[in-house]
């Protein structure tokens, strides 16, 4: 199902390549024939999950429609240290110019497919989908959406206008003019479309139960522990779904999960994924 | 010196506002009344360096005009925990839809900085200048090498447009060719503008020697040790301007400045720099 | 709460002036001098709701900044035949030049809003939202989605990446994989935001039966008589909300919505709404 | 000769995709998978005059260069209850993913082409002919002004910018300044491109018989009777060509044209012909 | 009446400016303090005619809000060598970064606005119009044509659609399905919207003949000697207007007025017209 | 080497089309039908350098896709009057709409690319480089620089964004502030990327003295007499590269380079060079 559309991945990866000068390589332009041909493979140097090959494809025929690229695997396969991961081949030239923006794509997005696989995997055999947030890099949020996907997780609200998430200072307006927080409640539901549920972030077991009472489609249990998180699970006891966002890592997802949560969120999928390592190893010939 | 132009400024946060939805954020329009106004404060929650205040106003700016933002620091400043950054004030409503933008741009670009500052105050009183590479944020590119400026460092070339970097694979393409480093050097030199300098990556003192012989101005020693850049750097004795590059840390900078090298660059810089920790509390009034 | 960013309104705007020439207006460049001036009222022809003030301003603005616009009614107002909506004063030539492309929008968008009054009061005291459906004008689905509010109604979902609405087709698809409604909706269950509801789209009692089991969240009862939506209602008994869709009319929308059902979608309110009639009369000066 | 370039009508239906979500279509992407196919036909259920098949190949094609659509018919061809116009088949989620705005263009252009028809059929025989106006959806002219073509009828000025049409309101401001309609007539002629007819719009005889005298071009008859425009016409003998406008259907269209004008123009054609009703039945396979 | 929309001309200076680095200077950034304040004066260093004024204005602003521009004349003004144009004032750096864009665009359009007017005065007292054709810088036809109209001329068609001009290729595609010219003239005028004249380009006496028989409302004499045009304007006898075209300069233009011509049409008033001598002399201040 | 790449030709290309309303060429639409062929082809009219090939094939292709473009020669070509450069075949009514803007590329950059070659064969056999300057047509900077390189010749800076010229007004701004020549030349070098050498201009044999002493990488002699220019070169000694610029033609070339300057750069190349005159010559079919 993860899904990018050839069209947009085209805009995209056009627009670094022009912020990248690639059109105008002076390097490569001044020390490489047009007529050189050159072939490379890239290599995976670490383990991890593979994103961002439809970009990969799309550098290189901007660069020069006479590039091709013959992948080895599909998004979402697992690499290991060594594995080929696709071919390339044709004029030497645009093959250098497009290199960087290539690699920079394909090595971040498959940081985030592997953050989210750590998670996903950390939490195996739970009832509990793992996903992003809107902390994404700004102008690359489908992008990094998608790779979450690849690597097992699932998407949030794409952005302000498709979504609602009642945050603490949505309630504090509201308070500042006398409302509960279910008039709150009540106000989202009443001027938001029907198909969005109605999400509330909390932050203490008193505020979950407000929350519950005024009937949130979807509580969002704000940077607790794992055990404030299970005693909210429990009074709320399936009449609302929980979400657990705030500082959660591979190593403490396992047991906020087990606290019963539906979902559980992550910034750092995104924000903070270590960009995967992978190469372009490059063979030039003679003409 | 460093500088961001206004109206650039207003176009990339522009579009960041419209793919985060900002402009029919429905929380917001359904929870908050148009009148009712707010205020806000950008506190410090770490040491840094600030950079980004161009762009925290433009985002508020441009979901309403009535929305006034005072900055009580300018980029540059040297952040304490705590310390207040700019108040915001007006209708609440924009303020909140503005928020995450804002405050993103100020995190990212503040933590480029800040990561910048830590390499120059490693290098402090050495004759080195710290510099940026081309692994920025696609999109982002004028934006992160401005916060490098702010943290005291330099920038590289801006792409491959406009500054000429020979590396390996310019070089074995020569050499598949039949020519020597010199002539893949020459080559350069005779193509490209007369106002750029010709620099070239080597990965060994051999190479270093092979480029300064060729005439190279400036000389980039790839992943080698502070030890074996001294010696490189004793070798060609100011007869080309010598960079460093791979595996800079605020741990080892000194060490390889030590080596006399006249350049660092980190990608690190931009690439890997976390975002610094900024929050903006906000106050609401009843009307 | 009906809002409109002005940035957004300011693009729609001038690409509909380029579109229309308004600034290399032939006749009135030629035949209108740049001193002289005018002033003109618009007024309503008819009853209605009015909507598209922003979008006048806009207009005049862009063509020239010296031209003001003061509106006597906000957006929303009840209009009576012969009610002043707004002055506007100014340079004649310009004005001119903008005319048809603010009496444009603002007819189109007045239309919208009262043909979804006109709804709004046919079900006056029932507990029946109105909405709109993605039947808009091309390039203009804000503009409309936003006099559908004025006008008292609310939206469905703004696309197809920010709702999920199961359709026939969609069934159709599953079933020829070997699926069964309750199957498919758990698929886009599964997939989907965890913000979003499940929206399902049936037509026949029977099929209403099969999606509430399957627990549907939203039930699209399609092109029903008030009849066969009661009897649906009642089967489903709250289990899901209930959305009423095809041939809506302000004539049978009152039998409709006492059927129960919690939604009235009519994309007649977007695609067929004649515009208002409102004149823009002008008045000129000597000099 | 009607004539669509096909670089222009992609870069309209992308846009009517991204604005309809089409490239993140969450329902479709969720329960259809990737690898089943489906196909459908385009069949008319209304008679009519098809128009728009362009953009239904580019909407398909942007979504999935291996959708094909194969006409059976072409632009122009006149349509009856029942008829085929056309196959699609292909992998099924784009197909339903660009299905609405596929349908959106082809039935919105027919209804213009088939209104255009009904108009030009009313007036079989005479020496008249239908044009459009400058009352079409905004962004959607170019495509608007094709149906018009497609259904018998022809274009007016394209914009403000391509024709002079002088109207009471550039009249009225030269009287403000003291000048006759023999004196505004003369100064559009001065400074218009030669290659322009001077058109002028009057509301009576008297207003005909001078700008008649002034040497207009074109005398544009606004809301006359027949019997007037006859009158008009006939005073006018030949020393001008004649348009009727203002409230032509196709009940009066035969009897404005047998007034003896030459052009009667008509808003409706655009701003309000109903979209003819096509549509589009899927059949899909198991995988 | 020249006139140039204020929305559009911003647009065109920001993409040059952009084009140029302007925003990114570096050696006026590295060179010249923010606080440093110049001022400077526009001077005519030959004669001529002023046109451009509004994009010097656009230039610096778009640089920096605060520089001011305080213009001593006005677009039309005759230039003699010395004279003062305009004054900007304000922080130096910006200044520097858009000098050459400024005076760019006005030394070329006041070239442009120059040679009209040399053009003009040599028909001076005769009843002919100067016009431009398409043969104009790409991208900045809306300009040239602006200053065309600034020295005096008037304009051709603005481009292919909004003007009939059937050429020798058009008569030649008609000839080869076997069409006299007066066949393909009644073609477009059956086809072209009723607003446009129908002119036609010629080469020889008897095709004038041939045109004018066959009802074009304007010939154009193409490469004729003055003798010809004479003889054609006598034969055609103010039955269709006529247009001069071909190798015209200011030298032989009076000859060719002479010969009865009503318009005479110059592609080297935009493709050939060098640039007016205008400096920029900048006085800075310490701080 | 001289390259352009596909994708940046084809957005320029559309725009001059677009501007030029070729695709609703009126003319050309209603006389020619679409299913009537053509063919064609470019003939060199005078002896020059041949430039612009793929914005022809570019021209054709975006118009209609069945065009086919067989070039008989290729960029950099030395054509002689009466040489075939190409020929174009297919559908005619396209070709006619499309030739313009074909031809206006293709002359004006032949004409760039022979100017060059002039200056370049001025100067056979002296070791000196003939560069061009930013005096180029707004909007086709990166079109003119490739021209340039066609004709023998090569680029200076792109921008002020990626090359230094300290000019007389930042010298100027320095000495307003107490600093000396050098100290401005060292503030670039302080502030500028390390692949940037510092190019400075002086307008006499002092200045340059003081700019070698400076240190200056590349020193541009202003506006001297070749005597002069011998003069400085003598006193410079190699210590830097020395750029000769100010009234250079093919006339005074050699004398110029002969007193041994590394470079010689010709504003005119780009802001005077006349069109190449080049003709497509067209043959219709019946059908």
């Amino acid at each position: 199902m993860p899904y990018l559309n050839a069209d947009l991945v085209r805009r995209v990866v056009r627009q670094a390549l022009e912020e990248d000068g690639a059109f105008q390589d002076v390097t490569t332009l001044t020390t490489v024939p047009a007529e050189q041909q050159g072939r490379g493979v890239f290599l995976a140097k670490e383990g991890g999950v593979l994103a961002g090959l439809p970009l990969v494809s799309a550098a290189f025929e901007i660069l020069d429609r006479s590039i091709e690229v013959r992948a080895s695997l599909v998004d979402g396969a697992f690499l290991e240290p060594g594995m080929t991961i696709a071919h390339v081949e044709g004029p030497l030239a645009p093959i250098l110019s497009a290199e960087r923006i290539a690699l920079n794509f394909l090595q971040r997005l498959s940081g985030v497919a592997t953050a989210t696989r750590r998670l996903t995997e950390a939490v195996d055999g739970l009832p509990v989908r793992i996903v992003d947030t809107r902390k994404t890099t700004p102008g690359l949020r489908v992008l990094e959406r998608y790779a979450v996907q690849v690597g097992g997780g699932q998407n949030h609200r794409f952005n302000l206008a498709d979504g609602v998430l009642i945050k603490d200072n949505h309630i504090a307006a509201g308070r500042a003019r006398g409302l509960t927080l279910g008039q709150v409640i009540a106000a989202a539901r009443a001027g938001a479309p029907h198909t969005m549920r109605i999400e509330v972030e909390v932050t203490s077991f008193e505020e979950a139960g407000e929350a519950v009472e005024a009937r949130a489609d979807v509580i969002l249990l704000d940077n607790m522990t794992a055990a404030e998180m299970k005693r909210c699970v429990g009074m709320i006891a399936g009449r609302a779904l929980t979400e657990a966002s705030g500082g959660i890592t591979a190593a403490n997802a396992r047991a906020i999960a087990e606290s019963g949560v539906d979902i559980i969120s992550s910034g750092a999928l995104t924000h903070s994924a270590p960009a995967l390592d992978i190469s372009l190893d490059l063979d030039t010939e003679a003409g």
